[in-house]
């Protein structure tokens, strides 16, 4: 390659001094001006000791102009990427952006999701079926870690729409650290026939030194990075690019068997051919971090940077002496609160999400010296929701299949590895974190073997805003991931019976739940107050320790009326499945099917989220069955915020009472006369405290 | 004042407009190059719809020029707000900062201590004692709420350095949005005559129609805010600054009584006299969010906000319908991770704090593959410090007076107000934070009475860094800060007995401990596993639960030799402090000299941490002394993260056992053969295990 490759590059390096001069004589005094900083490694910036404002003497388009982005994103770990990606794109953007994701089932699942309840103002999303894309690039042999995925940002002309003049093409692996406007700006300097803008790439790879026998793909000296690319896409179809790339691929491959870095090596080989398609952008727009890089010799000399691309397979933990810097940068926007960036962009028309406006009225409307003030905007909040934050395989269809579905915060992670231990089956689980925490949850995952081992468990995060625990909203997004026929509705506290897993779909089938009943199978609920103690086999040891002790029925001392009904003595000889009445306050743990009532949402913080749930159901006549071989144990913690909170303020304990007589008001509209038990229920229970 | 203030500010609009003209035939093709924006709110922004990179045209500094800025800063409340100023400052500078700040004895030791531990590099901060600039500004009677520190912006070209030729001046309210570079490249806009660079007042306060019988001090026009101000040092000093600003002051305050607005009304009063010395900037860099203002006007239009001034005393609360937009982004910066700021400025020399660069070795030089490193990164990490992080009355000398020292993390907050009411003397305790739960931890406290009441508990934020939780690091924090003559060490789910403090005072006077004896008074340890009991009013209430097997002695199943030698049978029927001897892995409870040995750092995470302390004192011929009526009883919780660990990980319990080892030989270099015994019951317990 290398006798071949040398006199093209310096070719390459004559125009690009050539385009450096015109430059300067264009756009300013200082040739600094003209490409932000140097487009080639080789050269020493100009002027480095002084500068100007970054991109000085661009024209910027006006602050309400649309710019469009195109990113593949395909699985668990991209989606999840994408997001910092995001995160630092809206930090710094003053223009309406329109974003076109190409995406697999799986990140669309994702990326919808929160979106739409990411809510920010002036940002339009399409979604693009990567499916459809694989066969026009599933002929290219490629050995990139990105896969088919990787290739498909040679097709994008011919998957967005045809009104798409222009579009910035970015890896999922890429931190902005500037506004894109100046990025797009940057379309203005190519000349009539320039199609493609690129940065070029920061190692030596496309020299072919890197190693012995390195067959790189052919590229204009050090060739181009395709992490960040603006593409003129009507300038491309005129262009017949599909033809082009498709030859050139198609010749190379006699040689070269596979592509190695996807999409990167056949934009490489098409421009060393066309070098007049290229407009090769300033070195800052993609300074590149991968293993060998060479980009040092851009970044310590720029007055700013303005995009980094984590390219190495290592992603963060590449090694690099200035590694800590850079990481820092990304972690600004891997922990950065993504609600503080539901932001108008002000003068602009037409900028908010569906639902946007009118919630912010009904937020507007609130009275904020009211009491109960912290409890209605709590309901009202929109949370971000991330949900299969982890990569997660679902389970098989099974007729009598259940999930563990539960919720927690970042104080209850320690009892994952414990649920995981006595739970075999599905679980769902919502956890509402904020966005750091949600990183120390991924490493929390990762360091763990038992975690990391269960792929069955789909982690749904949900994150932080307001005061208030919003554990009914937390419940459902749970409860709507759940993909198995029936759901465990249980609490992150408890354990349940190592063969509970299996004992329940026995009992669903046994019991024909699928058929003809409409049936909540109660799990009854016991607690011990100890840290460590040996968790019953079987029933029998679990009565044992019951008559010893050792364990109580649930809250058997602060809230007998929450399992009242699930009548224990019974339980203790009990054979056989046996029903039992709703009774005021009760909350047993059931076994539902997946379609059951959703819970209250109105319930937030500490106090009758589950009691409302339980009357829901036996509202629509769900029989309440007991099973006798059931049972799951609480462990001890410290009580949560919520709870202090109830206890110590009055204010807190009322606006609780003053949700309960909404909710059953809301009851009557809805069950009419057969809702009068609960009220009656209510009332007692109110005249008795 | 309005007949009188018209025709002269109808003269400073039209001297704007000349400016604003002149600027245009100087810097540019578009008048908004000139000004960035508009310098009067009156004035249409010119090409809004277009518009060029921010600050187009300006020739910035060099990228390693000192940019210096300087801040009055006294008291709690002030040095929290500083450090969100400092972070958004922060976050977009790319020069070295020299940070002058004028401070009284509270913020001083408070930001010392911050900037020390923060290390960031290139940032050189140097004190001013406000305590000197009293007498020269005291004279003016001053009814704003910054008091007497708002008025010592007047006097700064006296007290600041005479080298130093400009300073830009900041309120500690102020956000930034953009890098404050821009804003001093502002100084070359300057005219010769010019000395004095500030933004127009957003709001008609000073045309003074706001209400009947407002009577504002002099101004131009709408006058300046002095939010954000450019000084010419030098050239103040030419022009005898002091002598104008204090010949101007007596004279208005014949008839004026008192400043409203502080240093800004005289600032105006000697502006409008001079109005040529004023530069005026674009309404961008200082946009003032106050009760009465017209800001819209200037953001609406403009195309990029600079900085964002909080100037209503309701601060973040400011009634305001683009309020949650600001709030966000001054939420950013409060909940941002400060240790993200340690970030080099590439290719600028002598840039790193003391320390920074050994620490940044010794770091780089561990080994990640080796199994101990997150011990070993954990060890040497610096936490960033912020003592007295909430307003603090120091507790009067008195000579036996005790200080409960803890330290805790967000998940214990709910102990503090029971802790408040067993404990009623001073409190140190240092709090593991995050900065965004650092912003929780202040709502915690303000929206509860109890602890909004106590001003005697001093809050020492730690914040994170790292997966081990820094126990001692944290204990040695909370130690340092006790102010009297001696300390009880506690941990944080202990609860006192409600007679402790006042009971450990007089047995402190008697056992004559100040004088002649080296003694560690041992609280006896209790723990309950009840969410709720009652709390025992005597040590007979005590004895009566304990053997009704309502409570144990601490740790007694799972850890008896932690308390063995306290001897709790012996206590029973004690009636006088009784001496014991140290055993092997004793971690008592004890009140000790304030200036007792530190505890050892190496222990991070779950296990040892008290233990070597207690061996620390016992090398020191500490006498163990237990008391009789003293007790402290342990509240129930789920396990920590870091006990979890402990106890799934058999590397975690190797790398304790690898410190412990180092602990003995480091005891052993320093206290020869008296340490033998210590080594001796380590192996001991070693053989056991």
């Amino acid at each position: 390659m290398l006798p071949r490759g040398r006199p093209r590059a310096m070719g390459a390096v004559v125009l690009l001094l050539l385009l450096l001069v015109v430059g300067f004589f264009l756009f300013g005094r200082d040739p600094e001006y003209g490409l932000g900083t140097t487009a080639t490694l080789d050269e020493k910036p100009y002027g480095s000791r002084n500068r100007s404002a970054s991109s000085s003497q661009l024209l910027l388009p006006s602050k309400c102009e649309m710019l469009h982005v195109a990113i593949v994103c395909a699985g668990y770990n991209s989606s999840r990427e994408i997001i910092t990606l995001m995160k630092s794109l809206l930090f710094y953007r003053k223009n309406p952006l329109h974003l076109h994701l190409i995406t697999d089932a799986i990140a669309r699942n994702i990326l919808e999701t929160l979106f739409r309840t990411w809510m920010v103002p002036a940002v339009v999303v399409s979604f693009y079926d990567a499916e459809e894309l694989k066969p026009l690039v599933s002929w290219i042999p490629n050995k990139h870690y990105s896969g088919l995925y990787g290739l498909m940002k040679l097709v994008l002309p011919s998957i967005l729409p045809l009104s798409l003049a222009r579009v910035i093409v970015l890896d999922t692996d890429v931190t902005f650290s500037s506004d894109i406007v100046e990025l797009w700006a940057l379309f203005d300097r190519f000349s009539d026939k320039q199609v493609v803008g690129l940065v070029e790439n920061q190692s030596d790879w496309y020299l072919g030194n890197l190693w012995k026998n390195h067959r790189p793909w052919p590229a204009l000296g050090r060739g181009f990075n395709t992490g960040v690319i603006l593409l003129w896409l009507d300038r491309l179809q005129q262009t017949g690019w599909e033809q082009m790339w498709k030859l050139t691929a198609k010749r190379e491959l006699h040689t070269l068997t596979a592509t190695s870095l996807a999409d990167q090596d056949i934009f490489n080989a098409v421009l060393k051919e066309h070098p007049n398609l290229v407009h090769p952008l300033p070195c800052v727009w993609n300074v590149q971090l991968s293993d060998h890089t060479l980009a040092e010799r851009c970044y310590l000399e720029a007055a700013d940077l303005k995009v980094i691309h984590w390219n190495s397979p290592k992603k963060l933990r590449v090694k690099n002496k200035h590694a800590e810097f850079f990481r820092n940068l990304h972690l600004t926007f891997l922990g950065y609160d993504g609600k503080l960036l539901r932001r108008e962009l002000f003068g602009c028309p037409n900028q908010f999400p569906p639902g946007a406006e009118q919630l912010q009225q009904a937020l507007a409307q609130l009275d904020e010296e009211e009491p109960c003030f912290e409890f209605r905007q709590q309901q009202l909040t929109v949370h971000r929701v991330h949900i299969t934050f982890l990569p997660h395989q679902p389970p098989p269809p099974r007729p009598y299949d259940v999930t563990l579905v539960a919720q927690l915060s970042m104080d209850r992670l320690q009892m994952l590895e414990a649920l995981c231990r006595h739970w075999p089956g599905p679980m769902s689980l919502a956890l509402y974190l904020t966005d750091a925490e949600a990183q120390q949850f991924l490493h929390f995952v990762e360091t763990s073997p038992v975690l990391s081992a269960r792929k069955d468990v789909a982690y749904h995060v949900v994150y932080q805003d307001g005061p208030l625990y919003p554990v009914n909203q937390l419940r459902n997004v749970a409860l709507a991931q759940a993909l198995t026929p029936y759901v465990f509705l249980s609490d992150i506290d408890f354990l349940p019976a190592y063969s509970l897993y299996d004992y329940l779909r026995a009992s669903i089938e046994q019991l024909e739940l699928g058929s003809r009943r409409k049936a909540a199978l109660v799990v009854p609920a016991f607690e011990t107050l100890h840290y460590r103690f040996s968790f019953p086999n079987s029933k029998a040891e679990l009565l044992t320790l019951l008559d010893a002790g050792s364990l109580y029925t649930f809250r058997y001392h602060e809230w007998p009326q929450g399992h009242l009904s699930t009548d224990y003595s019974r339980w203790r000889e009990a054979q056989a499945p046996y029903r039992v009445q709703w009774s005021a306050d009760y909350e047993p743990y059931v076994v539902v099917p997946r379609d059951c009532p959703r819970y209250d949402p109105r319930f937030v913080g500490f106090g009758w989220n589950k009691v409302a749930h339980i009357i829901e159901l036996d509202a629509q006549e769900y029989e309440f069955l007991v099973l006798p071989e059931a049972f799951s144990i609480h462990l001890p913690h410290a009580p949560s915020l919520d709870i202090s909170r109830f206890r110590s303020s009055s204010t807190y304990r009322n606006c609780l009472q003053a949700l309960k007589e909404e909710f059953h008001q809301d009851l009557s509209r809805r069950y009419g006369s057969a809702a009068l038990k609960y009220l009656t229920a209510l009332q007692q229970s109110r005249s008795r405290a």
